[in-house]
């Protein structure tokens, strides 16, 4: 299929933030999103950002069904392991349905490996749901490993109060 | 106990690199760790660094058996949740056996949270191994939740020669 990947740009922020919410709703957790268009413009795109993203685009003939060029997008970001040193964290890799199975994934995840290795990460990380296990396989099809099961890592997280309350403990 | 949190710098590599491998050699999995004093003084001490650092410190008259006065530390980076928006990771935390129980690991885990909220983060994420039982009381004591447990999400990844290949798809 007809396609290009390319890096998101300021003006991708509003289709970025539509995919953001077709993901979470296939995740079943779009009262979740906090996130609108103007955070991302925000945190993506001014001095030193928060996050990069990369762009899923098809020519205007084939187009969705709604009228959408901009079709699958990766966000991700550098990390660090202390044992490994530098990594790249794909916080999401996302393709539109009807647009899915034609190599889109594994284009955009292409490429999110290869600005890793340009910056010199060993590790591309990233989070998968258990019972999402098209997901999960085509991850494993692609050399990937589950951390979590066969390690034992688990993600923990503090957020709202819990970390205002853990931010005043004493110095 | 007589200690303070402070940024790390240039200088306390070689102590970090000290306690790195202390942590992992308490995780079991020492051989793993690749970084030299060298790496991290490269990576987290440039131009656009991938991690920052802070360190307890206690004064010369309460130094360790073998003369350290740098006795825990946290090395954290910012980050992105496509839901929830600027996050803060810890990467590592600890506190060498001989200095724990008098707090040092709770103020350089409010120490990241007070960076954390200051930089407009909502929320601090970390992992922990299920075995680990004492961390992992200590994290859900301060009001944490186990991400994995509770929603099901893996850690995933992908490294060495997979990496390589993935970085191959075609585009």
């Amino acid at each position: 299929m007809d396609f290009t990947i390319r890096a998101a740009t300021l003006e991708d922020c509003k289709d970025i933030s539509r995919m953001i919410l077709e993901l979470a709703e296939f995740e079943k957790v779009s009262d979740h999103v906090k996130i609108t268009q103007r955070d991302l413009e925000q945190d993506g795109f001014s001095k030193n950002p928060f996050f990069h993203g990369i762009i899923a685009e098809v020519p205007e003939h084939l187009k969705s069904r709604e009228g959408h060029t901009k079709v699958g997008y990766s966000l991700y970001f550098y990390m660090y392991s202390s044992w490994k040193g530098r990594a790249v964290y794909m916080e999401d890799l996302y393709v539109m349905p009807e647009f899915r199975g034609k190599g889109i994934g594994k284009a955009l995840m292409a490429k999110v490996s290869q600005l890793g290795l340009a910056a010199g990460c060993t590790q591309l990380n990233f989070t998968v749901l258990d019972w999402n296990k098209s997901s999960l396989d085509f991850y494993l099809k692609q050399g990937c490993w589950d951390v979590t099961s066969e390690l034992g890592y688990h993600c923990m997280r503090c957020e709202g109060e819990a970390l205002q309350h853990l931010a005043q403990g004493e110095l």
